[in-house]
């Protein structure tokens, strides 16, 4: 640690909010050169390093091929797929000296594709899963947490390529086995939740979740079921249909001074002869929804009253679009929308697509905008009222709410994405045609995989599952050094000889090791080894003339000492 | 075999001139996915990622310390070194989301330099050398000959500071020979030559040039002395100047219709009572100068009538300046100018800056334009009728010149750069103040150098070395695999449960292991392994049944029939 490139601080840097983040610039493992541009330094590195390996490892267990694609790639094969388009800003772009426009991949699926069109021919060359672990790029509107959403960052991304449905389902499965290995080796609590395919298309995807209180990502469960999902990919239960045979007439009420649905509310339940809840009130939010390279439609959101739209959910409902909000200039141009008292019927009248709350079923009775100002209208009626053209995922998901399945309620919490595996079907084989000859002598239309692990991420999730109040804590598998060596006291010729053989006894055990051999106090090492980390310190100190050291378990905090002799055993138990 | 991502390909892709790109595509090694920017197929991929350990144990063994720093960079530090705008087109720039400026690195001296001031403080915590490997980008003019020159390449490149001349001594001398070291083990034919520094400054530079008919730089040797240059870093020897009393005057001649110098050497034989040679002349070349963010300058360069202009040696003299040739706007704008008969008089007479070849010294006299149409001036005598403005090194190098260390002629011969150290000395250091307190309280500005290798790179050099007409053929340090077991005929089911058992062997024994099991016929199995180039073929055919298998050494063609169970064993031998 003398000569190491290595310097702890003693302040959390000025920008960091997650623990993870603080840690490791703090323990001197990453600095930041940029928003969301990261450099590791050598303890870093050595993380990083160790957790590529234990994804490659089994990834070769499933029998994927590594290979290397440039990050660097032309915007034709994007175009192909229309994602040049549809990851809009998110895509870094540039132009090169010829006038040549190029992004910095995100993801590789079209070239994965490409590669396996021109060198495969034949159906005796499928399946073959082919994976890489490299550098990408993704420009992120808000970067966060150092590392762990980073603008350039390490992911192993890998791909499959099958004859059939039976074999993609197989090359799925393998996957999924996989990263449950991957994870259980880098002992991550993580939960595996169905999810939203967003703008990478295919039929089906799942998300590997790491609980953590800072991730970005709400989960769902079903403590009964066992049912989980990203709360983008729950799908609301809708009820059953009701007749409206004899149901009341709707009528329209002067409701002056009722903008919000608590005032809605109130209103109703000194008007009306019955109880009257939030969640018998429709909702309508008007919203701009706009498809990659399109113009900007308004489309209405109806939702029950007691649920708030959640634009994550809104937006994983129509992406790669994008949605927002109506501004003034909106309304102003669009004088039937009537603030606060907008209503399906003034929507459907006017042509605007209104889409509503699965729960909003034929035969059930809402108050509601009657599209005047300080008017609305009670006992309107889906499907004898007003004809919604569709349904839309836009209300939040509660803890309480029924699970989709049917069988438990649902409670949430938050995760950081660690994996997404992703069912792509043909979307991409058939924006290349990549065919192979079948057993049969005719074409046979590939069916792609696509499987990406975020690896330098994981250092970071890895780190905020894992420490305490006194630093970073590593689990032995991805630990910077096994090892890290104390002594107590430089002055002492005889402690730095003995902590040297100590540790040369270690490194020929197999066993890396980090020696602190600066001349600081005892007290400044011992601080630096809990931040730093490492999982077993030894402390060659006062019991040295004895023959003993002292073995501190980072995690437990445990302490024992230890016969030199005895050690390498020791450290085994 | 019968699963690996692999297919060889029968013919040269049609890109290809150089026998490395021809064969690195046959075989199967890399793909092309855009000008410059190459996919790494598994043989590939095991090729470079042993280039790379070679390259980092050497790195390790003389204490340099593995970090990572992005690729994607700021482009604050690049303008605070002048680099933003040096570096030109060759530099790939974009704009990110939020509008801010930023570029792909092609080389990271300003990013170390920043880093070792952010970390350290004292000079207790001198020398350090960090390196990485790592992606690079330049977006090469003529991105050439596969991976050979490419526009993304994987370059490792370290960093030394120190305290003093004598340590940036030492940490020079101590890459110099790592890199020695380096390419030793990777087997390559390499010499050392002086070079210039170009764009990256500093005081001193040395070029590690593979020997190769295909390379982009020409270098000179002097076989008596062992000097050796890189062709833009010859010093050309200056006679002694002459004492210009007693010598003819200048006159003026009609010399009609001698544009060139072979028609005016031709003019000056017949009308001049002396026998003249090119060598008596002096050739005015203009070019424009432009210095980095700066306007075109108008210079003239004088050099011996029988050499031609160098244009790489001339844009090395001007580096990081570019130049151009005239055009004829520019003769049209400047009628001073007058092709074919431009002269020293005419260009300072009018505040052209004139530059000459180091042999143009004082008291040498000179046939050259008058500056009239059709008119030459002869005995125009340097120091006497006109003064340069200094000289230049401009004119070719060749064959037969005297060396510049006076011990010798030099012969010249063509190399790929494969590595190039830099003692940098403070440019980069002043640039970001990087000070640490000295011993006596007082700070000390560190002394930097910079060393790359281009790793990606050496594995087309290699190839390029020891290729033969059948293909490939790896030296055992970087191949792909230590051994290629081949399936005589996997319609025999002996033959083939042999070669597993084979394998399984030599596997055991520690050797990587490439098993052709495909049911293809012995001739294009044996083709492809020479294509491929792993040292060792063990086929595995008819001697079977005797305990026997056949051992090809692929560089030599030795054929031998080993016992099985002496295999190992004899692989060593």
């Amino acid at each position: 640690m003398s000569s190491l490139f290595l310097r702890t601080l003693r302040d959390d840097p000025a920008d960091a909010e997650v623990p993870s983040h603080k840690l490791l610039v703090r323990a001197g493992y990453v600095r930041r050169v940029a928003p969301g541009v990261y450099s590791w330094l050598p303890l870093g590195l050595r993380v990083l390093r160790r957790v590529e390996q234990i994804v490659r490892e089994e990834m070769d267990a499933i029998g994927g091929q590594e290979i290397l694609l440039p990050a660097l790639l032309p915007k034709e094969a994007y175009e192909a797929t229309g994602r040049w388009t549809d990851y809009g800003p998110n895509m870094f772009r540039l132009t090169d000296r010829k006038g040549v426009q190029m992004g910095l991949g995100p993801t590789h699926e079209e070239f994965f594709a490409q590669l396996v069109k021109s060198e495969y021919s034949s159906y005796k060359d499928l399946p073959v899963t082919l994976y890489q672990i490299q550098t990408k790029y993704r420009d992120e509107e808000r970067p966060r947490a150092g590392i762990l959403r980073g603008r350039e960052f390490v992911m192993k991304d890998s791909y499959s390529f099958d004859l059939d449905d039976a074999g993609a389902k197989a090359s799925y499965a393998a996957h999924r086995e996989a990263y449950q290995r991957i994870f259980g080796r880098l002992g991550v609590r993580y939960v595996i939740v169905a999810a939203t395919s967003g703008a990478m298309g295919g039929s089906a995807s799942e998300e590997f979740l790491a609980e953590s209180e800072v991730g970005e990502d709400t989960f769902v469960r079903c403590p009964d079921s066992g049912y989980a999902a990203n709360v983008e990919a729950v799908v609301t239960p809708a009820p059953p249909a009701r007749p409206v045979d004899g149901l009341p007439e709707a009528v329209v009420h002067d409701t002056e001074n009722t903008p919000t649905i608590a005032t809605l509310v109130d209103w109703a339940n000194e008007a009306l002869d019955r109880t009257v809840t939030a969640a018998d009130t429709l909702k309508n939010v008007m919203v701009k929804v706009t498809a990659p390279g399109g113009t900007p439609e308004i489309v209405g959101i109806g939702v029950p009253g007691d649920r708030e739209v959640d634009m994550k959910r809104l937006e994983a409902s129509f992406e790669p679009g994008t949605v927002d909000l109506l501004e003034e200039s909106d309304f102003a141009a669009n004088p039937f929308l009537v603030k606060g008292y907008i209503g399906p019927r003034g929507l459907q009248a006017n042509g605007v697509r209104y889409l509503v709350d699965p729960r909003v079923v034929d035969g059930t009775a809402w108050i509601t905008g009657a599209d005047e100002p300080g008017k609305h209208v009670v006992d309107l009626v889906a499907g004898r009222d007003f004809t919604p053209d569709g349904t839309v995922e836009a209300a939040e998901v509660r803890d309480g709410d029924a699970s989709p399945d049917g069988m438990g309620t649902l409670v949430s919490a938050r995760g950081i994405e660690i994996g997404h595996i992703f069912a792509l079907g043909q979307k991409y084989t058939d924006a290349f045609e990549v065919d192979v000859l079948g057993e049969n002598g005719a074409p046979v239309r590939l069916i792609q995989g696509s499987y990406g692990i975020g690896v330098s991420r994981m250092v970071a999730v890895v780190a905020e599952q894992t420490h305490d109040e006194k630093g970073l804590c590593w689990p032995a598998a991805i630990a910077p050094f096994d090892v890290h060596v104390v002594i107590a006291n430089t002055k002492d010729t005889t402690l730095v000889d003995g902590a040297q053989q100590v540790a040369a006894a270690l490194e020929a055990a197999g066993r890396s090791v980090l020696l602190d051999d600066r001349k600081a106090s005892p007290g400044v090492k011992f601080k630096d080894a809990e931040l730093i980390g490492v999982p077993l310190i030894v402390v060659v100190g006062r019991g040295w003339a004895n023959g003993l050291v002292e073995v501190r378990r980072r995690a437990s905090g445990e302490v024992t000492e230890v016969g030199v002799d005895d050690l390498v055993a020791g450290l085994d138990a």
